[in-house]
């Protein structure tokens, strides 16, 4: 591509960056902000700390919290009634992926009307949205940094991915301490998130070197840390560490897109309520190596990137360790490696094949693929 | 510091990316653009193939193009007038650090009121400024994705340094095309300016992961492609890669802020009619080697990322080692390595040193630096 475009929303980054809420949105103009977060975050304290914030900076709010694993159209509309009734002109996503992708979905609602549905693939929103702040508690989706939203169509049973420059949120706050709540497979599967992103973003057709930097510092981060972020809540280095990988990872996806992993991972997550970096853990590794001709040199990168002396090697060779690498660290850290590990079994396939090969993120996989092998990939993986 | 914040402007890169900013303006919603360009862009016939994209997009313009080679506060006044007088209600501003540094102090003042000089130091306008985006013509002043603006006041005789988040542009192109015209003393002189910033970026006491990486890469650019870039105008990869060594660099130091190297080049060239480029030439292994014992792993680094192995030498060797790089570069690419190669002479210094310590650029410095100190690095310069 001779074009590359990058964007990034305004970062905010470190220890009790939560504690800037109120004060970014007064500068942003907000009266009246829509909270939109979940039940975890609620019990965790986090949504309570951010709305004394807001409350302190002379603000008013309204709250919205009931949401799914993988959140629906129809909780989109539940979100956008409230913020209407409410008479809110601001939208805070407070959470994990789910929330923030709510939140977006709501900002999309609120000002260009119509059905969620409306709006899925690149680039059909038309009307700027509301000024929105996003605050992520999982090393994960980075969907704080990212023009991504994704939510899943109930009438069709799939994820639809929706792409536009204006879900970029204004202001991206991330701070670590809010990840020391998160149970060790929740911290393996937002830590495989990253990972995937990461990895599909460096290999996608289109990266560029902005989201080359990116991509490359959040694989050594994740290589590095997600063990001992694994091991320990409280390890604040390995949480930072984390905290700043997921980060980069958006920056990086968002810019260069995804990739098949992603595109599968969608399609399933429609039709079952199954983690999202789960089900991305099993995949990876099988996809990697279905990906590995289409750029082997990249793929010797990543081996390096992930702590392997790849001297003396073919291209291919340096290549296929990366996807030793990979299946190491889910081994590791205890994360699921096959579907049968999430309880889930071979049916739909050719559908689903189908569905994750219309996704927004299957067009820039470095390596064509056709329903059969979108179907192989899958039984692979069983 | 424990909150990091990090800001950049939309980025297009790429070759022929001048032709998007028509469309860019428009997407801002704006109707008159006022085109703050100089002569040497304007002869380059950059500034009719900008203005022709402008009018093909169905907008209206005015144009500004005298400026001084160190921009002046009387230029930004004329600019501003023009900006009131034509009724626009956008700024684009095409060519070096100069023409872009006074498009954004126009925008300033167009919105703000009062004289340029009001905004001097870090945070002082309130108000928001009119659409802004910046195309820069050389790879060097990172101005285009910078919150940074350096004007000289003329009653002071000195640059003041600008610093605020607003400044950084709604969007910034670069199209590596546009580094084709320049002269070999030109690129040499605008090549160090990046070097500068990214390594004074790196060891900045404001540095943070998001900064580290965007520096460090472009010191790697810097190092691997300013002499072929110097060795000829039409080679388009060098130029693409200072093009991107630029904006990366940028990135970093407009959120890691500089050091002692730019705020004594500002204290020179707020008195002389010298090239920013060359001051900072000059200046950099002097203020380095004064600098390493600060932090000798990061001025290691700086060796590696140049190019040297630095296997078995102790961190002070090692960081020495980086001094020596630079001085190699600055020979084989022919830029000054002295002030008299300036036709600068002795005088003032105690003076310069005062204005140097009152630079926003200084606070960052790692290591302090007393006016006697700074007044010795002037000396060693000489």
């Amino acid at each position: 591509m001779n074009i590359n475009k990058f964007m990034t929303p305004e970062i905010i980054f470190g220890k009790d960056a939560l504690e800037q809420t109120g004060e970014s949105f007064k500068r942003l103009g907000a009266n009246k902000v829509l909270v939109v977060s979940d039940k975890g975050v609620v019990e965790a304290g986090w949504s309570e700390k951010a709305l004394a914030n807001i409350r302190q900076a002379g603000l008013d709010y309204a709250e919205f919290y009931q949401l799914s694993t993988n959140p629906k159209d129809e909780e989109v509309r539940n979100g956008a009634a409230v913020y209407i009734n409410e008479y809110c002109d601001a939208v805070f996503g407070l959470g994990g992926g789910s929330p923030m992708d709510v939140a977006k979905a709501v900002a999309i609602i609120v000002t260009n009307q119509g059905n969620i549905r409306d709006y899925e693939g690149v680039d059909q929103i038309t009307r700027p949205l509301p000024p929105l702040i996003m605050a992520s508690t999982t090393a994960g989706s980075g969907s704080e940094v990212s023009q991504f939203s994704v939510v899943v169509d109930t009438e069709k049973q799939k994820k639809m991915t929706i792409v536009s420059k204006s879900l970029v949120p204004d202001i991206a706050i991330v701070d670590p301490q809010l990840l020391m709540t998160k149970d060790p497979l929740l911290t393996a599967a937002t830590g495989m998130d990253v990972l995937t992103h990461s990895i599909e973003a460096y290999v996608s057709i289109a990266a560029t070197p902005l989201t080359d930097v990116q991509a490359k510092n959040a694989i050594k981060l994740v290589s590095e840390y997600l063990r001992p972020s694994v091991a320990s809540a409280s390890n604040e280095e390995a949480k930072r560490a984390m905290a700043m990988a997921s980060l980069q990872a958006g920056l990086a996806f968002s810019n260069a897109i995804l990739g098949a992993i992603h595109a599968m991972s969608h399609a399933i997550g429609g039709k079952y309520a199954l983690a999202h970096g789960e089900i991305n853990a099993v995949l990876l590794p099988h996809v990697m190596e279905y990906n590995l001709i289409a750029n082997p040199k990249r793929f010797r990168t990543i081996s390096e990137l992930m702590g392997t002396s790849t001297s003396g090697l073919t291209d291919m060779e340096a290549a296929n360790t990366s996807v030793q690498m990979v299946r190491k660290l889910l081994k590791d850290i205890g994360a699921p490696q096959q579907f049968s590990d999430l309880g889930f079994q071979e049916q739909d396939f050719v559908v689903m094949a189908e569905v994750a090969l219309e996704d927004a993120c299957m067009i820039t996989n470095p390596r064509d693929l056709s329903v059969e092998e979108v179907v192989a990939l899958f039984k692979q993986a069983l």
